[in-house]
């Protein structure tokens, strides 16, 4: 698998297949020889840049069926419940994979991933691109989660449902000593409802909070925040098990 | 090493050592025998739950010489730089090797950091801190980074320094091809001459913003985000070497 | 009535006193001569510049009792509800005058402010405060706003009160067409609630949000937001009679 | 001039003519002899709430060749300089006449607003804008402001241009004592240069900032901050003449 990139910073994601665009094809087996750094010509000889794609730039060019929770709030949850190399995750529900395949990177070998899906056409396509990224520690569980979380000594539970109330008495189960829960959620609804419940079940330093993202527009004309910015994208809820 | 934490919920890092506090004393080898879930009383009687801290829990309570990055920005670094097991992380500085732990904890056994840092203080306290947790791929240099960065072909470059401009050029040798330099800086304009630099030494993909945190007060008399906030730490610069 | 800043950029308010600080004192007769702009010395020789205090300067020096709106929300209120000269407001509670003095400075002479109040000592402050300021478009109403507002064809109906859907009924009486309600209420519960009932009683346009300010340092050592801010204050609620 | 609203809540502005639209004609007649809160009908039997506009309304829906300062910013302004009836405001430049129109309806019979507009083409829209909402208190000079401004015994000197220092000096002699200078000015340079100039003139007092809006959602589904927001308009600076 490669990336190239084209002059005007355009990335393109290729699987094994020839490529085409409108500065023209570049063959298949020319891709495949091709290394990190290379420069690949096409027939009308404009130039693409080969990149062997992080996980980053993957899940910007892999397939989607649904939004994806957007970087600013993945960083804020592996920082605020210390994920690191080597840790059980379980998360839930799995969408098109993105917040697994980035857990994955982070846990990489010694850890593992589990995520549990209720909607088949959903665990195909992340099953699709986990597989496609290479990363062997990632499971998609086509199962409902509330009908129970079997890992045990896990280091966090991540909930990105609309009742992730449902998974919290599971969850306290499955969690080891230290270990966390984190829930995404759009509305402040669920955020009360999930704290009342996070309580009933014996978890402690509950904490919720938004991450709010501003780019800076570095420009010759001047400085200043993006005119558009993402106002909101849900609230992060992490608790403990102690 | 041991966490305890009393009935409010305090946290108390304990090495090799009896713990004294106005709910009373525990003996040296009571700790040492606890295991995690354990509670040890007190000789009045109080109860303190054991508990192996993480990484967070562990650069809480650790000796500070200067302030540290908060983890809302150290999150966002990772998850803009695709920081996962196994890669290679050069930092500068070093200050109380918060960051470096951080990392260390992400990057795991198959990865490495190093950490410059200029300060002798800061480097024995970093050292210490790193050595105390317990992080054998965490090394810190007391070394001046504007000499040189001696690694090649690493992950990320984060810098935390008044003028990261000076280490551009050599960030851009030790990075490998698709590896991120990241930089932390309060002011406005350290992000204008930064971006600057980073155009002249072929750097792409520039990208610079803000992480704002909003902490939600979910209490019995009703949510709110939090009275107080902190309104500003640093802005983040991404750039790649593509 | 004067204030007199010192060399330091320190304000006082003085009223038919004489002056004292650190800086020496001022005779009462001194400052009753003087003329916006004069400057004035203390037995000790140190200068105070006179100036005759507008509404935000009376209101920082004035006497409190409890907190108050903030001008960052007087103002989104004002320019939401398209507040100007000669306009009739009904506002509750009072507390210490200052939202009510500030509508008195924009509504004028031709306009008028009626303040209701329950409590029996913030009325008593409010009115010495707006007596002191010398505006006599602004009547307080030491009376419970939930028995009814008697003023009709009014352009705004403010509140600010611990359960405005109390007052909502009346205040759409009182309203005359294309008046607005506007409240401001510290937790996001309080306007869940406000919502409902301004639906049930035929309001229009109804509209929630929140005023977040960042202050910039410019300083040379560099510029950026300050550290700390005011992370909330309160959501501001508005409806319309149409 | 009325303010129709039809039955989706959708607002039009008339003046002295027919309206059609998709919901059917009503004649000019039925329109004028209309008195706020009455009901027309169009001559398919569509039902038209009539409105006497406020000055929010207006702008909403007069003619516009430029972008216009929201609501928010305006608001600002007016709390942080204690704008009130009665008060002399200077402002540069005039755009489609919106502030002007704004500071207008604040200041009343009694003060008075005074434009300066450098295009020809802005100053005629603006003319025509603020004749048609009737207020004769607000005058437009198509006039550099560059060139000096002739008032004196200001309150406020209001500057939306792309190098408001041009204008400084001359808003200092412009100014009575206490007044206030304020700035609005999308680039963080922009800001930095303006301070180092009111310092230069002797202004006091000096401040920047900028007011973030953020919408609430309350809808069935749950409660939220919208998803997509402006994320920066421009900042504003503060300075007194003392």
């Amino acid at each position: 698998m490669r990336i190239i990139i084209d002059e005007r910073g355009k990335k393109y994601l290729i699987k094994n297949e020839e490529f085409h665009s409108d500065f023209g094809f570049i063959k298949k087996e020319d891709i495949e020889k091709s290394k990190e750094g290379d420069v690949l010509k096409t027939h009308m000889g404009r130039e693409f840049k080969v990149l062997k794609p992080n996980i980053n730039d993957y899940i910007d060019l892999m397939e989607r069926k649904c939004s994806i929770i957007l970087p600013k709030d993945i960083g804020v949850v592996t920082a605020y419940t210390a994920l690191g190399s080597g840790q059980r995750v379980v998360e839930a529900g799995t969408g098109s994979g993105a917040t697994a395949l980035y857990f994955g990177n982070i846990v990489g070998k010694n850890g593992e991933v589990t995520s549990y899906e209720i909607r088949e056409d959903f665990a195909q396509i992340a099953e699709k691109n986990i597989a496609g990224f290479g990363l062997e520690n990632v499971q998609v569980k086509f199962q409902d989660v509330k009908d129970g979380i079997q890992e045990r000594d896990v280091d966090l539970v991540f909930l990105d449902l609309p009742k992730p109330w449902d998974v919290v008495e599971s969850a306290a189960q499955s969690l080891k000593i230290g270990g966390y829960l984190a829930a995404y959620n759009p509305y402040i609804e669920q955020v009360l409802t999930l704290h009342k419940v996070l309580k009933k079940f014996g978890f402690s330093d509950l904490k919720s909070l938004e991450c709010i993202l501003r780019e800076i527009e570095v420009k010759n004309k001047g400085t200043r925040p993006k005119t558009r910015m993402v106002g909101h994208t849900g609230y992060l809820t992490f608790a403990r098990i102690l």
